[in-house]
């Protein structure tokens, strides 16, 4: 058995999964935000011993745990810096890899959450059919991940930032600070700091409103999908705009790349799921080189656990114990 | 000896070359434009014999021929279609590597003339000390070409298409009929295009002056540097404009990717050298966003030649004749 674990910034999920990836035990928490990165592995210990005993198991008895993890992810050396969306304060690389090792007396695999993810749906998800893939992960920002010719392409450890793809020279200001990137127009993060200035001039939304009633303190996905539903014109206008910047950008990236499908993913890409997602695979077309051919378009598949399933995927392949020796 | 032919809209450029890809002949001539692609098959012939002749060898005699063409190549079936910056009428599949091979008696490869000049600097030019390359030939169009861990990425056969990354949603109107792509601003076929409405509009350029000068019909990458080189106020902003759309392609490219190594070709490209490309360069920067380590960025090494000789690099590898039975 192994473990899995999805770090992110407002929520840590963690799978023990079978040899096959199917999940015996998971168990989600919200991400601790007051007691700096050393509080963030003992959450981490925390969720997957829940997740073990769900399962079963003790996390000592796991062939091991991987962890997707955003920011500056260092697998050899077993550290994770610049996780600010995590902790404001996490800048230096912190000793993720042995500090949980520690905690669960088993072995410690770090990875890229969007690469994690997009392995995961390469591997068990929407992209099994295929050779190449190009990962989209639509949530606060957008990340991308990139498969070809059925492995990782990580270029020099940087690759994927599909969401400063430039869409727009001299467009919006991005969370990034450059200009006119894709993620200044679909990023939730952007859309929301939208969303606010336009509520603040005087726009009707019911976005802030559904927001109160969720008790949240920004707009989530959900709280977006229900605006949506409720046809919120300043939702839908916003959604919109998302929609046209991921279809220039992401059919930038397949004139470049020419993959065989996409798989939408992210927080809004798999809660809005088939309906945008067709939506989007719509605003590719019209800046598609070689239109007559176009690259599947899916929703991830995984889901919510996809992200933590994918990380259970760096533990290393393990021969069942004595299954040589005392097999048949 | 290898030979190799660059098939362009204006040149034909032919080499023949010995294991080392040196040069022992070359012979270049203009792309017949009126006797059809059969026309063109002829030429492609006359012009590998005239460089054979100068190298002092038979055509018959050549390990074989590789022919680095536009439009959609089937290396396999030995065609190619939609050519129609060769010919005009170019649409239907010709078979020219079974039509040349007949005529020169030797075997000939097909191969795409920007992937084919991209190989070529990463195996023989400015890409040499790289394993991931992305070429970026700006010329007529932008074309682009990948090396990724050592080996051309060619997705499901249209990879590379940079010029047609949108950098600008609902910008300009590019040569494919799309909006906003990278070429709607830097290919020369567009730079001609807004060169004439301005001059049309009264703007004044000294851009047809000297292409009459020269006796060309359009402007042609000598044209555009000479006027630079005069200073004139037209060519600068648009060659600035071209560039500005480069820096945010290139850039855009360069993020989903992170290749080590951009190299710089085309007409425009090698025309204007290292003093423009350090530009582009500069231009790239605002939008990396990993910005502490961008890829170098090179001017492509093997200058007019590069496509021939890139050509040739189709041709596999000989053992030569008796070198296992007689050696030592």
């Amino acid at each position: 058995m192994r473990g899995g674990i999805d770090l992110g910034g407002t929520k840590i999920q963690a799978v023990v999964v079978d040899r096959r990836s199917k999940v015996l035990g998971e168990h989600r928490m919200p991400t601790p935000k007051d007691a700096g990165p050393e509080g963030v592995v003992w959450a981490l210990a925390e969720a997957i011993r829940t997740a073990a005993e769900a399962a079963g198991v003790e996390p000592g008895a796991l062939d091991g745990v991987g962890v997707g993890s955003p920011g500056t992810v260092d697998a050899d050396a077993g550290t994770v810096a610049n996780a600010r969306n995590v902790v404001p304060t996490w800048e230096a690389p912190v000793p993720v890899g042995t500090g949980l090792a520690e905690e669960l007396g088993t072995a410690v695999h770090l990875g890229h959450d969007v690469r994690v993810g997009t392995m995961a749906e390469f591997r068990l998800g929407a992209g099994k059919p295929y050779r190449s893939l190009l990962g989209v992960f639509w949530g606060t920002g957008v990340g991308g991940g990139l498969v070809l010719d059925g492995k990782s392409w990580t270029g020099r450890h940087a690759a994927g930032e599909i969401g400063h793809m430039v869409i727009r020279r001299g467009g919006a200001r991005c969370p990034c600070g450059r200009k006119g990137c894709m993620e200044a127009y679909a990023g939730r993060a952007a859309m929301e700091h939208e969303a606010r200035r336009r509520h603040k001039d005087g726009h009707k939304t019911k976005l802030f409103e559904i927001m109160k009633d969720r008790d949240r303190t920004t707009l989530t996905s959900g709280v977006w999908a229900r605006a949506l539903d409720r046809g919120d014109d300043m939702a839908k206008d916003l959604i919109e705009r998302a929609i046209e910047a991921l279809g220039a950008g992401v059919a930038s990236a397949c004139n470049l790349l020419d993959v065989e499908a996409v798989v939408i993913g992210g927080g809004l890409g798999t809660r809005l799921g088939d309906e945008y997602a067709k939506r989007i695979e719509k605003a590719m077309l019209p800046h598609l080189f070689v239109d007559d051919n176009p690259p599947a378009v899916h929703v991830a598949a995984l889901g919510d656990l996809g992200g933590a399933i994918g990380a259970s995927l760096l533990v290393p392949a393990v021969r069942p114990a004595g299954s040589g020796a005392r097999g048949r």
